[in-house]
């Protein structure tokens, strides 16, 4: 399969995520815990994964598996860094308000680039590195506050702990990204052995928060087991196996290609929710989408495409010395 | 002198066009006749261009000045295009806001583009369309009318006239300029020579502008020999002198660089007045001017910069055969 299918399909689903979850809602309210749906959506991928590493048992040659205990151990690090993360996203929104909580997140776009280049040694040329700020220009362009909106606060006014507790935040989400990608490189165990272990931990970790959820509302609603389908329609699950199936495929991209595909798949699906919600929801356009757009789209082409594509350029060599030039393109990641 | 330094200080002076101006003004209101400053600078430029061509014709080699008729008559054309784009101008204001015309004036960057490759039949690379279509976007999202602000009309709800004329105001403001350059190019007469058939036109065309207006206005203020000079102040003269030093810059810039180089001056100014008014006159700074920067600096960077620092490619010549790799760096305007 090629990666760029796979990254188009990304983009489709985490679309389709933002609308099925407004969607799921009853007059803008959730009729059910939505933290159940994480759960089941890990639940969900460790089945198919299971599902998947069986049928791959049956062939030959057997998959992979490491089962050292020094290997599984780093498996549930990536659930840590998500919890983490959750918590500074949670403090992170007590000092800015949504929207410049969601602006801030772009920032996640450079920083993912950074321990990318940082962690996983990854070279990027100049025209990359550009490419990667444009992207996140762009996603933060189509969201600039249109005239006429209500909140309408000024730029910077939020207190300093704010933007470092955002910046905090980027770091800690490109970080699990990032850390993901590695532990899949790591070895050519099967990539369904990996998600196995992966979502265990995940598992494991969302059910310890729907526990400690229970033991902080004082069981109001019963143990979480007994209430977990409270509320639940089909388009509930349709957001958890939509949720499911996009885990899924970031987790082929982290071993067959990498974060920054990751990253551009969405962005660009941001950007398709924006789009859609102007037919579903009636959003009226504003120029900075359409702007948005444009800057994400070239940045795309500047990060993809061939070099000798964009630069049109003839490397002349002198034809009387019938010289052979070989331009290293190790510019996109491996299908 | 390098072309980059001429652009940079065009840069400067076309900034300082818009603060003096502004600054010209008592109460908002202009004191002076505002149709005498172009006028007056014409009549610098060509007092300037006589005195350098005077002083290059005492030196040898004598300056070449083509003087046949078919040469010279080349020289009004440019003066009749802005003849033509000012009344155009005037219409598109009929139907649309003068921020939607604003916003709209960013099309000359890529019809100056267009122009530039179509009349002037120069290539440029993928890259450097990008770039171009960039900093048209990018000086676009500067522009972005920010929340809060008073006029706040929907997006593209002007009449299709408005719009149709703006198209048309930017391609002749664009053809004006790639015309003027093949003007320059054409024949490698003195510089000061074909400026002073250029401005000898200018002069005339505006001083007929002068005649026309006392013709309408019904010599109400007296002809316009008489009341030239009226209501100037120290500032009023500034902006004259400014006004004549950049139409020297640019047509410097025209002869020995190119339209693309101009462009590129001409909108890090309008970037450059955004940033010195938030100190100037206090205004607030937006998040789209920061994101309009960030854009614009980077396409400056990816039409300018040499190929090889953009890729940081290796050009991974096979060492056993000792080739020799010669890259057509076309790119840049010669100095």
């Amino acid at each position: 399969m090629q990666w760029y299918f796979v990254a188009a399909l990304l983009t489709v689903l985490t679309s389709s995520q933002g609308i099925l979850t407004t969607l799921s809602q009853s007059n803008g309210e959730y009729k059910y815990d939505y933290a159940t749906v994480p759960f089941l959506a890990e639940i969900f991928k460790l089945a198919v994964s299971s599902l998947l590493l069986w049928r791959e048992c049956k062939k030959s040659p057997l998959p992979k598996m490491t089962t050292e205990w020094k290997t599984v151990a780093l498996f549930p690090i990536p659930s840590v860094i998500y919890l983490i993360h959750n918590n500074v996203q949670f403090a992170t929104l007590t000092y800015v308000d949504t929207s410049t909580y969601q602006i801030m997140g772009n920032l996640k776009i450079v920083t993912t680039g950074l321990l990318f280049r940082m962690f996983l040694g990854r070279r990027l040329s100049n025209l990359q590195w550009m490419a990667i700020v444009l992207l996140a220009v762009g996603t933060t362009t189509s969201q600039v506050r249109g005239c006429g909106e209500t909140s309408c606060e000024s730029l910077f006014s939020a207190p300093i702990q704010g933007y470092m507790f955002g910046v905090l935040s980027a770091c800690l989400s490109a970080l699990a990204g990032i850390y993901t990608e590695f532990l899949m490189k790591k070895n050519n165990d099967s990539l369904y052995w990996q998600n196995m272990q992966l979502y265990t931990f995940g598992t494991l970790f969302n059910m310890a928060r729907l526990i400690v959820d229970d033991f902080r509302g004082g069981f109001e609603n019963g143990p979480w087991w007994q209430r977990i389908f409270n509320g639940y329609t089909i388009t509930t699950w349709m957001v958890v196996l939509n949720l499911g199936s996009t885990g899924l495929l970031v987790s082929w991209l982290m071993k067959h290609a990498d974060n920054i595909v990751k990253v551009y798949s969405t962005s660009m699906a941001m950007l398709l929710t924006m789009i859609l919600s102007l037919f579903l929801f009636n959003f009226k356009p504003t120029l900075q989408l359409f702007l948005g757009i444009i800057i994400c789209m070239m940045s795309l082409h500047m990060y993809f495409a061939p070099p000798n594509m964009l630069l049109d350029m003839p490397l002349t060599v002198k034809p009387e010395e019938e010289k052979l030039v070989e331009v290293s393109v190790d510019r996109r990641p491996h299908s």
